[in-house]
């Protein structure tokens, strides 16, 4: 059925182009962005889970964390139903509210900001998460009378040798990864829940990425990273239906059962020393990774999807020690970009990779496999955490339903 | 001929999605999102102007400014020879070296580092300059022997009213400005230059862009910026090849022959003060751009194209301020890219325009025209200039020339 819809898609393009109007141009070039195979550049908003999970990764990302600014519950649930309105109107393409940016009151703000009229849905994805924050905050306040529902995978993530974080880049009582195959879609979104967000949410910080690193699906080429690597070559996809149970989605049994078929998403900003490694011989870089640079295959072998026998890498490359193998055959669904945030004060690229993972309890997942790597990983000489949060990403909202809804029943 | 050859690109992609290969896909993605009516995903390096000037506008932008760090002038000369070969061969979508980034010497770093391996040339663009500050340095001093050759025209820009600038996005004694389809492609391009300039240039700033906001050919549709409205309609256009020559490139009649076929750009980051904008009524903002929302076709009537009646719009519209009739008749070709930083302290959006614009003569074209604007466009409450820099952009590299050969012949 992706043949068949990829098809159809690219015959009109052409046609498109053939007669040359403009409109159809921007068609021909945002239809065929959305990345790979992709059956639509409409992605379904509600659903058992939420989009832009296993969604195919798209290209480009926006992604913010706000700070409840309001003390008073029904404030914040109002919003959250305007909010889920609007998000569910935004990745069908359309604006943020009913009025619009260009037939609203003439005197009254535009209930959309407009920098996306014309664009394609591009298969923007709008995914929503809350924080351990906002069940209680750093005084130990249940705020929103929501502390006896903090499911106990929303554990407080611990420190890791080497942790460099900044507050600037950490925590947040609520997120929303806006992901899209044309970054003024994703920024579009954001910016337009960010404006309906005013007096009850404030942006705490937010990160935008321009490339994927990781493949979420069978569908997908696997992209490089900013060492120049192949990226997420084992990463849990959405094909592997049997798999996504037991290590992505909530279960009710695991006890919090607001959060039954949610997923909990670690974020950390980590910022990439680029000009040192460089300097560093394709050798190196090559056993540090554990991989070859071209193909991606592992260094025991084969071919870029051949498994890697582990003890045939170097003990400290990061294949052997990230890989299931070496974690209790834990398994996590990345989801990162690649940033550039300009440049910092020593002229170096202020680059690296901004990671997105999602799992089922990162008691288990993420906090066992960053341990070791904090420890041993030989990549670590070329890496800093600056940044860390993390979030209950809750189901997805049924008709009717809105972003964390099961948690405010 | 560009839709003969768009017609055998989609006819290829889709060929390549019907079997379903991961390469294939890629292609597909690819080569599409070479965004409008393009003839090829690589642009010609070489030629009588630089690239990335009149090109049709890519959609993604990282623009560097380097200090240069040696007071050798051989050392300079050296490392813009060695630029100048390096960029060649990215926008053929080559690595940066001759060996490569997977090809190289097992002990030695990589010539490339291998981000942009397997991806398009994605109409990549690398457009050099040399600010004021290469010629005579703040103290006065004639750092490489160049004070004499400076053209007249590369005047400081005097300070205007409302200037918020900053030390952290201003001035540069070089800059490259990469443009491509892909973020990874002109990333990719800005980090290999960066690298191969480290002991000779240092990065002073660096700004990512992530949407065009102008078009520069007929062949674009207009884009919208992040107040909504479509920009740049009036901008000068490679077509209008009767216009480049008064308007675009400098002429040998200028006084520095060395910059005939060269053009002068200059570089503000704006930030915009978005949250207010979005609480304007649309009336408002259509009256303080002079053109609706919805066409982008000016208040005095007409169609986005429509000329507009500049006395039948608001006195301290932006259109009416802006236009060429109100400022001697004078143009520049716009290249400006939307930017988001994240956000900054207060929790605001932390965005606005890169402001790229190419004339002959700023002190007649920019500075003419921005006195104006600061002075009275009723735009200013929602804008402020926190960055700028100039710089002489060299005429095109012949066969066998370098960046700014001509400067040091």
């Amino acid at each position: 059925m992706t043949v068949e819809l990829s098809r159809r898609r690219l015959l009109a393009s052409f046609g498109a182009v053939a007669v040359g109007a403009s409109a159809a141009t921007v068609l021909v070039e945002r239809t065929a962005s959305a990345s790979d195979a992709v059956p639509s550049d409409v992605v379904p908003f509600r659903g058992a889970h939420q989009a832009g999970i296993t969604t195919p990764a798209q290209d480009r990302l926006h992604f913010v964390a706000f700070d409840v600014i309001t003390d008073d519950r029904d404030e914040l649930e109002q919003l959250l139903r305007r909010w889920t309105l609007a998000a569910e109107r935004m990745t069908r393409g359309e604006g943020a509210g009913p009025v619009g940016a260009v037939d609203g009151l003439p005197d009254a703000p535009p209930d959309d900001t407009g920098e996306a009229l014309g664009l394609s849905p591009a298969r923007l994805t709008l995914t929503f998460g809350v924080g351990p924050s906002l069940f209680v905050d750093a005084d130990g306040r249940d705020r929103f009378g929501l502390a006896s529902r903090r499911p106990e995978a929303l554990a407080d993530l611990p420190g890791f040798a080497g942790d460099r974080l900044e507050d600037a880049w950490s925590g947040g009582d609520l997120c929303v990864q806006a992901c899209a195959d044309d970054p003024q879609v994703a920024v579009h979104a954001v910016r337009n829940l960010v404006r309906m967000g005013m007096g009850v949410v404030r942006v705490r910080w937010a990160q935008l990425g321009f490339g994927r690193t990781s493949s979420t699906s069978d569908s997908q080429a696997t992209p490089r990273n900013l060492f120049g690597f192949k990226d997420g070559t084992s990463n849990l996809r959405a094909e592997e239906t049997a798999e996504l149970d037991t290590h992505l989605w909530a279960q009710e049994s695991d006890g919090a059962a607001w959060m039954a078929g949610g997923s909990y998403l670690v974020a950390r900003k980590i910022r990439m020393t680029i000009e040192t490694w460089d300097r560093t011989s394709l050798k190196a870089q090559e056993e540090i990774v554990g991989r070859d640079k071209r193909e991606g295959a592992p260094l025991s072998g084969g071919t870029e999807m051949t498994a890697p026998v582990l003890g045939e890498l170097p003990p400290t490359s990061h294949v052997r020690l990230a890989h299931p193998q070496s974690n209790n055959g834990v398994r996590m669904l990345r989801r990162g970009f690649s940033y550039v945030d300009g440049a910092d004060s020593l002229g170096r690229l202020d680059a690296g990779l901004f990671f997105l993972a999602f799992q089922r309890d990162p008691r288990t997942a993420f906090v066992a496999v960053q341990r070791r790597l904090a420890a041993s990983d030989a990549l670590n000489e070329y890496l800093v955490h600056v940044g860390s949060a993390l979030f209950a990403v809750p189901p997805g909202p049924g008709e009717g339903d809105f972003w964390g809804s099961t948690l405010f029943a």
